[in-house]
Order: C-alpha cells, then structure tokens, then sequence
C-alpha cells in the first residue's frame, strides 16, 4: 500500500510520460478497450494550474511560451518547466506545477484539503465550468495576475474516446459511479465520463490527492464502473 | 461545503461533547434508532493517541494520569488536555491529542497522508488489531518512549448499539458499504459494525481525514449503510 506525499505526485505525473515530447501514448501501451471488465487506469492528479497565453507573458515575460519538461498521457497535454506560486488572503503554495499548453481561460485545480490550505470556498467543477469559482493570486517569475473566477476543485472524471465509451456504455457527460478498487475500496459517485475523438483522448481516470489517499490507491490499483445514472 | 484543516478537526473534536464530564450522550441528543432510513452521524477523527498508564507515566512523570478536556461522543471517551510529539526515521508530528482514558495498549491512530508524512508504511486495522502494525517514537513533556506495533491507519467504522445492530441488520464486525451522503458522495466499501452494550456505545461513524475531504463532508453530512457483505 501506499501514500501520496507531493513529490510522490510529481513523481506520478513524471512517470505518465511518454518518450517522445508531443507524441500520444503509444497506443499498445492502452487499456483494451475490447475489454470492458479490465480495470480501467488511474492517474492522480496534484494541484496544478492552466494558464492562457496572455497570462503566461504576465507571469513569465512578453513573447514567453510554456516550456514541455514530460508529457502526460492526454495527447499533448504536458508538465511544463515552468512553476507559480499560489496566494489568498489567507495562504499561500509554492511551486506549483503549471501544466501545457496554454488554454483559452486561466485555471487552478486544487483538493479539498489545499483549498482549506488556502482558506478558500471553492466548488466542485468540471474543468472549463468556472463562472463563480473562485480568486486567486498567482504569481511567476517575471509577474503577477489576479485570477478571478479560476480556482476549483476538479471534478472526478474518466477520459476517454469515442470507442471507450461504446465498450463502457456510457455517453460524454454521463455520471458514473466508479470503484477504486484499492485496499480500502471506494466507490466515487459523481464521476463525469468525458469522451473525445481518439487522437485526443486517452483511457484514464483522474482523481486528486484526498480521494487517492481516502482510498490508499498505489500503482497499480484500477478503476471500474459501476453504475451509471 | 466545508473542507478539513486540523484546527477544524480540532473543533470539531470539541464540538463533539457532552457537557458534563464523564456523562454519556444524553439520550435525546441521539439519532433515532428506530428508523434506520435516518441517516448515521459522521465523525471526523484527526490523528490521536492512545496510551497505557505506563507509557503516560513514562511521558508525563510517576503517577500521572490523563486529565480530560473535552468529553468525546463514545461514552467514556474523551480529549485529554496531554499532547505528544510523534517521530521516525523520516519526519515527525507536533501537538498531536491523547484520548483518554487509558487503554491496555498503547496505540497511535493515522491517516493515509500523515503516514506518508512520517515516511511509514502501516496496515489499515480496526483499534486493538496491532500485531505487525507501525513502530514510532512517542515524546511527552516529561519522557519519550519507543512504540513498538503501535500505528495504524484506523480501519473505517460505525460504533452501535446492540438495539441500533437490530435495527440497521447488521452484527458486530459486521462489513458494510456506507455512502457518505455529501456534495461530493462517496461510498466507502469496507466499514465495519462495531457494537457494544448501549452504556458503552453512542451511534456515530468515524472517519478521517482523508476520507473527510475527498467527500467534502461538512456538519451535517450523514452516512447510509448501503450494502451488508
């Protein structure tokens, strides 16, 4: 069994790479989707931080682009080099990975335990769905912005392709209930199927640092569906 | 929704009380028994101590004994005013709380997060089951001593009554799956009954932390007992 610290997610996140920058996941190296009994992968997500191009050059300079240091397993998504630090009235973070490439609205996924870190009332949200969320300092290198309407708490979710969600029957946008089936099993009950064409999708559960220790997931522990509503 | 920082732990702690030292919970302020579609009051266990008289000798002075702070809801329990520090090889843990009153075995209570913290790997137990759990160095105002099985990962649980068994079908180490009805619900798959003579029991389902906050349960967040096994 094992516990997530913060590097132990780093570590996670470095090691859902591929070996070429850019590149999709090989797709051997998929779940078969054939297979729908198959646990499907989890992947664990620390807190992290989307930025737009524009505020990008505020944080690290006019012209400045973020930088690929491991690719993750959504097809060109990646960890870039590039770090902010977090601050709200009431705390702070430092050193938070900023993941690529620039994205049309700035935001920040947090656990339920960091948002309490921050002193901060954030909602449980799909990525995208920011309107209300919540305000956030950010600062890089070169600057600083003040995010509105940024921060959330990721809302547990599967991605997938449109040939993943035929073999799991489900739809995008479909709740689930999910297993983790750990050593402490537990079964997330408002998992959002998010399904996209192949060349942008990748089978894989994503949850956050308090549900991967709630259900002491390691490795190799996988996910199935268990109901979907 | 709330989220769990420890001082809210801590208050929680407290808020969890009677108001007369050594009383049970008064009868009215329990859950009604006699329907079980009511859902279980939650609680929220921070990571705490247990001791024997001769380990708080050893780390408080000859002849001390536990003096109770805060009486908790399992009739008997309660918060002592003692903290200890917790050490190993890899880290260590400041101001952590003793319950009281004392028990036949020393024992240290943690979640998933706070064992990664001090860089240990140990079992998820029920209390009491400590053959081969976690070693660690326990450190009081007035002595230290090395703990020997002393640290597990509490395994999830419901303390009942015997009518309260009855009436939620359920036996005495009986294994259930119970939803924690929140805005982010979860069911957590291996919880077990643990039931006792109505003096000794009050009906409340203890979790920890990690669990707390990967559900986002506040207040007034109640359990439902959703499958036997």
């Amino acid at each position: 069994m094992n516990y997530y610290s913060e590097k132990d997610i780093r570590d996670i996140v470095a090691k859902v790479v591929n070996s070429s920058l850019g590149a999709a996941p090989a797709a051997e190296s998929r779940p078969k989707a054939a297979d729908s009994k198959e646990g499907i992968l989890v992947e664990v997500s620390a807190r992290h931080v989307h930025l737009t191009v524009e505020d990008v050059e505020k944080l690290f300079g006019k012209g400045y682009r973020l930088t690929p240091k491991k690719m993750l397993s959504q097809p060109g998504e990646f960890l870039s080099n590039e770090r902010v630090k977090l601050v709200t009235d009431k705390g702070f973070m430092q050193n938070v990975a900023v993941l690529g490439p620039e994205r049309k609205r700035t935001q920040v996924e947090l656990s339920a335990t960091d948002a309490k870190t921050l002193g901060i009332k954030i909602p449980v949200r799909l990525s995208g769905d920011l309107d209300g969320s919540g305000d956030m300092l950010i600062i890089g290198k070169e600057g600083c912005i003040k995010a509105k309407e940024c921060a959330i708490i990721a809302q547990t979710h599967i991605h997938m392709t449109t040939e993943d969600a035929q073999v799991y029957q489900v739809k995008d946008g479909q709740r689930m209930s999910v297993q983790l089936a750990s050593d402490r099993p537990v079964v997330l009950e408002n998992v959002i199927a998010r399904v996209k064409d192949k060349s942008k999708a990748f089978l894989a559960m994503h949850i956050d640092f308090d549900e991967a220790n709630a259900a002491c997931v390691n490795d190799g522990t996988k996910a199935f569906i268990v109901k979907r509503w």
